[in-house]
Protein backbone atom coordinates (compact mmCIF):
# COMPACT_ATOMS: atom_id res chain seq x y z
CA UNK A 1 0.00 0.00 0.00
CA UNK A 2 1.51 3.55 -0.95
CA UNK A 3 2.09 6.00 2.01
CA UNK A 4 -0.80 8.55 3.15
CA UNK A 5 1.23 10.91 1.69
CA UNK A 6 0.81 9.68 -1.57
CA UNK A 7 -3.22 10.61 -1.11
CA UNK A 8 -4.35 14.18 -2.62
CA UNK A 9 -6.66 16.36 -0.49
CA UNK A 10 -10.41 15.10 -0.39
CA UNK A 11 -8.59 11.52 -1.00
CA UNK A 12 -10.62 8.59 1.89
CA UNK A 13 -8.83 5.82 2.27
CA UNK A 14 -10.23 2.29 3.67
CA UNK A 15 -9.27 -0.34 6.41
CA UNK A 16 -9.62 -3.55 4.41
CA UNK A 17 -10.62 -6.78 5.78
CA UNK A 18 -7.94 -9.10 7.99
CA UNK A 19 -8.62 -11.44 5.07
CA UNK A 20 -9.95 -12.37 1.19
CA UNK A 21 -13.43 -14.31 1.09
CA UNK A 22 -12.43 -15.74 -2.28
CA UNK A 23 -9.98 -16.74 -4.66
CA UNK A 24 -9.41 -16.34 -8.38
CA UNK A 25 -7.27 -18.07 -11.25
CA UNK A 26 -5.46 -16.19 -13.51
CA UNK A 27 -6.62 -18.03 -16.71
CA UNK A 28 -4.34 -15.90 -19.48
CA UNK A 29 -2.57 -12.82 -20.00
CA UNK A 30 -4.04 -10.28 -22.45
CA UNK A 31 -1.22 -8.75 -24.99
CA UNK A 32 -1.36 -5.62 -26.50
CA UNK A 33 0.72 -3.08 -27.82
CA UNK A 34 1.25 -1.15 -24.78
CA UNK A 35 4.41 -1.61 -22.93
CA UNK A 36 3.10 0.89 -19.80
CA UNK A 37 -0.10 2.41 -18.66
CA UNK A 38 0.93 5.83 -20.21
CA UNK A 39 1.29 3.82 -23.55
CA UNK A 40 -2.34 2.97 -22.92
CA UNK A 41 -5.43 5.06 -24.76
CA UNK A 42 -8.07 6.40 -22.29
CA UNK A 43 -10.48 3.68 -22.77
CA UNK A 44 -11.46 0.78 -25.23
CA UNK A 45 -13.46 3.33 -27.48
CA UNK A 46 -10.28 5.62 -27.87
CA UNK A 47 -8.58 2.32 -28.98
CA UNK A 48 -8.33 0.41 -32.44
CA UNK A 49 -6.26 -1.49 -31.15
CA UNK A 50 -5.95 -5.63 -31.86
CA UNK A 51 -4.89 -7.56 -29.16
CA UNK A 52 -4.43 -11.38 -28.31
CA UNK A 53 -6.03 -13.10 -25.55
CA UNK A 54 -3.47 -15.74 -24.69
CA UNK A 55 -5.36 -18.44 -22.42
CA UNK A 56 -3.60 -20.94 -20.45
CA UNK A 57 -4.27 -24.16 -22.94
CA UNK A 58 -6.15 -25.88 -20.22
CA UNK A 59 -8.82 -23.45 -20.61
CA UNK A 60 -8.57 -23.72 -24.74
CA UNK A 61 -12.43 -25.93 -25.17
CA UNK A 62 -14.06 -22.56 -23.29
CA UNK A 63 -13.66 -20.80 -25.99
CA UNK A 64 -15.93 -22.81 -28.48
CA UNK A 65 -18.36 -21.00 -30.17
CA UNK A 66 -17.39 -17.50 -28.41
CA UNK A 67 -16.84 -16.47 -32.54
CA UNK A 68 -20.81 -16.63 -33.02
CA UNK A 69 -20.49 -13.08 -31.11
CA UNK A 70 -19.65 -9.96 -32.43
CA UNK A 71 -18.77 -8.53 -29.04
CA UNK A 72 -16.92 -10.25 -25.92
CA UNK A 73 -16.88 -8.88 -22.46
CA UNK A 74 -13.17 -9.22 -20.82
CA UNK A 75 -12.79 -9.25 -16.69
CA UNK A 76 -9.24 -8.44 -15.59
CA UNK A 77 -7.11 -7.70 -13.07
CA UNK A 78 -5.54 -4.65 -12.37
CA UNK A 79 -2.87 -6.56 -10.46
CA UNK A 80 -0.67 -2.90 -9.76
CA UNK A 81 -3.52 -0.63 -8.67
CA UNK A 82 -3.72 0.02 -4.56
CA UNK A 83 -6.96 -1.35 -3.34
CA UNK A 84 -7.44 0.93 -0.30
CA UNK A 85 -8.96 4.04 -1.84
CA UNK A 86 -12.42 4.68 -1.46
CA UNK A 87 -12.96 7.94 -2.54
CA UNK A 88 -10.75 9.56 -4.96
CA UNK A 89 -9.83 13.06 -6.22
CA UNK A 90 -9.19 12.58 -10.19
CA UNK A 91 -6.67 14.95 -11.86
CA UNK A 92 -9.36 15.53 -14.93
CA UNK A 93 -12.77 16.25 -12.33
CA UNK A 94 -10.35 18.48 -9.29
CA UNK A 95 -12.87 17.26 -6.36
CA UNK A 96 -14.06 13.77 -4.82
CA UNK A 97 -15.62 11.17 -6.23
CA UNK A 98 -16.47 7.81 -4.68
CA UNK A 99 -14.58 4.91 -6.11
CA UNK A 100 -17.63 3.12 -7.07
CA UNK A 101 -18.56 6.27 -9.38
CA UNK A 102 -15.28 6.03 -11.19
CA UNK A 103 -13.40 3.59 -13.46
CA UNK A 104 -10.25 4.07 -11.71
CA UNK A 105 -8.14 0.68 -11.74
CA UNK A 106 -7.69 1.61 -7.75
CA UNK A 107 -10.28 0.18 -5.81
CA UNK A 108 -11.33 -2.76 -3.44
CA UNK A 109 -11.34 -5.49 -5.71
CA UNK A 110 -9.17 -3.88 -8.82
CA UNK A 111 -11.31 -5.65 -11.40
CA UNK A 112 -11.43 -4.24 -14.84
CA UNK A 113 -14.47 -4.16 -17.46
CA UNK A 114 -13.56 -4.49 -21.10
CA UNK A 115 -16.16 -4.42 -24.20
CA UNK A 116 -14.25 -5.55 -27.07
CA UNK A 117 -15.02 -6.85 -30.55
CA UNK A 118 -13.99 -10.59 -31.41
CA UNK A 119 -12.15 -11.48 -34.63
CA UNK A 120 -10.91 -15.11 -34.10
CA UNK A 121 -9.92 -17.97 -32.12
CA UNK A 122 -6.86 -20.11 -32.75
CA UNK A 123 -6.64 -22.71 -30.32
CA UNK A 124 -6.35 -21.12 -27.10
CA UNK A 125 -5.67 -17.64 -28.66
CA UNK A 126 -8.92 -15.30 -28.79
CA UNK A 127 -8.06 -12.42 -30.98
CA UNK A 128 -9.96 -8.90 -30.29
CA UNK A 129 -10.07 -5.11 -31.04
CA UNK A 130 -10.70 -2.23 -28.87
CA UNK A 131 -8.08 -3.28 -26.53
CA UNK A 132 -6.68 -0.22 -23.59
CA UNK A 133 -4.48 -2.66 -21.13
CA UNK A 134 -0.97 -2.81 -20.43
CA UNK A 135 0.87 -6.36 -22.07
CA UNK A 136 0.02 -9.18 -19.96
CA UNK A 137 -2.66 -8.50 -17.68
CA UNK A 138 -4.19 -10.91 -16.12
CA UNK A 139 -7.55 -12.40 -17.49
CA UNK A 140 -10.27 -13.73 -14.89
CA UNK A 141 -13.17 -14.06 -17.34
CA UNK A 142 -14.90 -14.00 -20.98
CA UNK A 143 -18.04 -13.68 -21.93
CA UNK A 144 -20.14 -12.99 -24.91
CA UNK A 145 -21.88 -9.98 -24.84
CA UNK A 146 -25.64 -9.60 -25.20
CA UNK A 147 -26.95 -6.04 -26.02
CA UNK A 148 -30.36 -6.95 -24.66
CA UNK A 149 -29.08 -6.98 -21.45
CA UNK A 150 -25.33 -5.51 -21.90
CA UNK A 151 -26.07 -2.18 -24.11
CA UNK A 152 -28.21 0.87 -22.66
CA UNK A 153 -27.70 3.03 -25.51
CA UNK A 154 -29.05 6.02 -23.57
CA UNK A 155 -26.94 5.96 -20.08
CA UNK A 156 -26.64 9.54 -18.74
CA UNK A 157 -23.37 10.89 -16.91
CA UNK A 158 -22.19 13.76 -15.55
CA UNK A 159 -21.52 16.32 -18.75
CA UNK A 160 -18.00 15.81 -20.37
CA UNK A 161 -15.36 14.12 -21.56
CA UNK A 162 -14.12 11.70 -19.12
CA UNK A 163 -16.63 13.23 -16.28
CA UNK B 1 -17.08 -29.61 -7.00
CA UNK B 2 -20.01 -32.03 -8.19
CA UNK B 3 -18.82 -35.52 -9.38
CA UNK B 4 -18.25 -36.96 -12.65
CA UNK B 5 -21.58 -38.51 -13.41
CA UNK B 6 -23.29 -35.20 -12.77
CA UNK B 7 -22.06 -34.11 -16.90
CA UNK B 8 -24.46 -34.09 -19.31
CA UNK B 9 -22.82 -35.88 -22.98
CA UNK B 10 -20.35 -33.64 -23.93
CA UNK B 11 -19.71 -31.15 -21.01
CA UNK B 12 -16.23 -31.01 -20.02
CA UNK B 13 -14.32 -30.48 -17.07
CA UNK B 14 -10.94 -29.02 -16.33
CA UNK B 15 -8.29 -29.76 -13.77
CA UNK B 16 -8.20 -26.17 -12.26
CA UNK B 17 -4.69 -24.97 -10.65
CA UNK B 18 -3.59 -26.19 -7.41
CA UNK B 19 -4.29 -22.57 -5.87
CA UNK B 20 -5.31 -19.19 -6.58
CA UNK B 21 -3.96 -16.11 -7.79
CA UNK B 22 -5.19 -13.37 -6.23
CA UNK B 23 -8.54 -13.06 -3.35
CA UNK B 24 -11.02 -10.68 -3.66
CA UNK B 25 -13.01 -9.51 -0.74
CA UNK B 26 -17.06 -9.38 -0.76
CA UNK B 27 -17.97 -5.69 -0.05
CA UNK B 28 -21.49 -6.11 0.40
CA UNK B 29 -24.62 -8.00 -0.16
CA UNK B 30 -27.36 -7.94 -2.82
CA UNK B 31 -30.74 -8.13 -1.06
CA UNK B 32 -33.49 -9.39 -3.97
CA UNK B 33 -37.09 -10.24 -3.93
CA UNK B 34 -35.76 -13.72 -5.35
CA UNK B 35 -35.33 -16.73 -2.75
CA UNK B 36 -34.03 -19.31 -4.85
CA UNK B 37 -32.66 -19.92 -8.14
CA UNK B 38 -35.49 -21.35 -9.67
CA UNK B 39 -37.41 -18.06 -8.65
CA UNK B 40 -34.68 -15.88 -10.71
CA UNK B 41 -35.54 -14.22 -13.84
CA UNK B 42 -33.73 -15.44 -16.83
CA UNK B 43 -31.69 -12.24 -17.06
CA UNK B 44 -31.47 -8.54 -15.95
CA UNK B 45 -33.68 -7.70 -19.35
CA UNK B 46 -36.56 -9.83 -18.08
CA UNK B 47 -36.27 -8.19 -14.35
CA UNK B 48 -38.02 -4.87 -13.21
CA UNK B 49 -36.95 -6.16 -9.83
CA UNK B 50 -35.87 -3.34 -7.69
CA UNK B 51 -33.38 -4.43 -5.44
CA UNK B 52 -31.27 -2.97 -2.56
CA UNK B 53 -27.24 -3.32 -2.61
CA UNK B 54 -25.86 -3.24 0.99
CA UNK B 55 -22.13 -2.16 1.17
CA UNK B 56 -20.08 -2.86 3.90
CA UNK B 57 -20.62 0.24 6.06
CA UNK B 58 -16.67 0.54 5.04
CA UNK B 59 -17.22 1.22 2.29
CA UNK B 60 -19.94 3.65 2.35
CA UNK B 61 -17.93 7.00 0.77
CA UNK B 62 -17.02 5.15 -2.39
CA UNK B 63 -21.09 5.51 -3.22
CA UNK B 64 -20.50 9.55 -3.07
CA UNK B 65 -21.82 10.47 -6.82
CA UNK B 66 -22.48 7.47 -8.50
CA UNK B 67 -26.41 8.83 -8.54
CA UNK B 68 -24.69 11.31 -11.54
CA UNK B 69 -25.43 8.41 -13.57
CA UNK B 70 -28.53 6.43 -14.64
CA UNK B 71 -26.95 2.97 -14.53
CA UNK B 72 -24.45 1.27 -13.28
CA UNK B 73 -22.55 -2.45 -13.79
CA UNK B 74 -22.72 -5.24 -10.20
CA UNK B 75 -20.08 -7.22 -10.34
CA UNK B 76 -20.60 -10.39 -7.72
CA UNK B 77 -19.68 -13.32 -7.07
CA UNK B 78 -21.66 -16.72 -7.93
CA UNK B 79 -20.66 -18.88 -4.77
CA UNK B 80 -23.00 -21.45 -5.64
CA UNK B 81 -21.76 -22.62 -8.82
CA UNK B 82 -19.06 -25.21 -9.72
CA UNK B 83 -16.09 -23.54 -11.16
CA UNK B 84 -14.74 -26.76 -13.38
CA UNK B 85 -16.85 -27.23 -15.99
CA UNK B 86 -15.32 -25.79 -19.46
CA UNK B 87 -17.78 -26.59 -22.40
CA UNK B 88 -21.53 -26.82 -21.12
CA UNK B 89 -25.00 -28.24 -22.93
CA UNK B 90 -27.75 -25.97 -21.59
CA UNK B 91 -30.75 -27.60 -21.44
CA UNK B 92 -32.08 -24.71 -24.11
CA UNK B 93 -29.22 -25.21 -26.87
CA UNK B 94 -29.00 -29.04 -26.51
CA UNK B 95 -25.48 -29.26 -27.78
CA UNK B 96 -22.04 -28.22 -26.26
CA UNK B 97 -20.42 -24.80 -25.78
CA UNK B 98 -17.36 -23.46 -24.68
CA UNK B 99 -17.83 -21.82 -21.16
CA UNK B 100 -16.19 -18.37 -22.14
CA UNK B 101 -19.37 -18.40 -24.96
CA UNK B 102 -21.97 -18.82 -22.26
CA UNK B 103 -22.88 -16.33 -19.28
CA UNK B 104 -23.85 -19.69 -16.78
CA UNK B 105 -22.45 -19.43 -13.42
CA UNK B 106 -20.77 -22.27 -13.83
CA UNK B 107 -16.94 -20.54 -14.92
CA UNK B 108 -13.33 -21.01 -13.63
CA UNK B 109 -14.32 -17.27 -11.51
CA UNK B 110 -17.49 -17.36 -11.27
CA UNK B 111 -18.28 -13.72 -11.32
CA UNK B 112 -21.26 -12.03 -12.48
CA UNK B 113 -22.42 -9.20 -14.58
CA UNK B 114 -25.41 -6.91 -14.55
CA UNK B 115 -26.29 -4.01 -15.95
CA UNK B 116 -28.67 -1.92 -13.78
CA UNK B 117 -30.61 1.51 -13.34
CA UNK B 118 -29.15 3.21 -10.27
CA UNK B 119 -32.33 4.56 -8.38
CA UNK B 120 -30.82 6.08 -5.10
CA UNK B 121 -28.26 6.97 -2.37
CA UNK B 122 -28.75 6.34 1.31
CA UNK B 123 -25.67 5.36 3.51
CA UNK B 124 -24.32 2.56 2.47
CA UNK B 125 -27.42 0.85 0.52
CA UNK B 126 -27.51 1.43 -3.09
CA UNK B 127 -31.17 0.86 -4.62
CA UNK B 128 -31.33 -0.20 -7.99
CA UNK B 129 -33.99 -1.64 -10.28
CA UNK B 130 -33.26 -4.95 -12.71
CA UNK B 131 -31.65 -7.21 -10.30
CA UNK B 132 -31.68 -10.76 -11.39
CA UNK B 133 -29.78 -12.94 -8.76
CA UNK B 134 -30.80 -14.27 -5.56
CA UNK B 135 -30.94 -12.89 -2.55
CA UNK B 136 -27.72 -12.15 -0.08
CA UNK B 137 -25.71 -12.51 -3.27
CA UNK B 138 -22.16 -11.19 -2.78
CA UNK B 139 -20.71 -8.09 -4.04
CA UNK B 140 -17.62 -7.45 -5.48
CA UNK B 141 -17.49 -4.17 -7.20
CA UNK B 142 -19.74 -1.58 -8.65
CA UNK B 143 -18.76 0.68 -11.71
CA UNK B 144 -20.69 3.62 -13.47
CA UNK B 145 -21.97 2.65 -16.87
CA UNK B 146 -20.59 4.29 -19.71
CA UNK B 147 -22.44 4.43 -22.85
CA UNK B 148 -19.53 5.49 -24.82
CA UNK B 149 -17.45 2.45 -23.89
CA UNK B 150 -20.28 -0.50 -22.55
CA UNK B 151 -22.96 0.30 -25.44
CA UNK B 152 -22.80 -2.01 -28.53
CA UNK B 153 -26.67 -1.83 -29.66
CA UNK B 154 -25.78 -3.39 -32.93
CA UNK B 155 -23.71 -6.21 -30.94
CA UNK B 156 -24.89 -9.74 -33.06
CA UNK B 157 -25.32 -13.29 -31.04
CA UNK B 158 -26.79 -16.13 -33.07
CA UNK B 159 -30.02 -16.04 -33.61
CA UNK B 160 -32.96 -16.93 -31.42
CA UNK B 161 -33.87 -16.66 -27.78
CA UNK B 162 -31.29 -17.51 -25.13
CA UNK B 163 -28.65 -18.20 -27.79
Amino acid sequence: MAAQSDLRPGEVTVDLPAGFDAGVYFIGRIRTPFKSREECPKNTAESNAVGRVELDPRYAAGLRDLDLYSHAVLLYWMDRARRDLIQQVPAHLGHPRGTFALRSPVRPNPIALAVVEVLGIEGATLTVRNVDCVDGTPLLDIKPYFASTDSVPGAVRPGGRGR
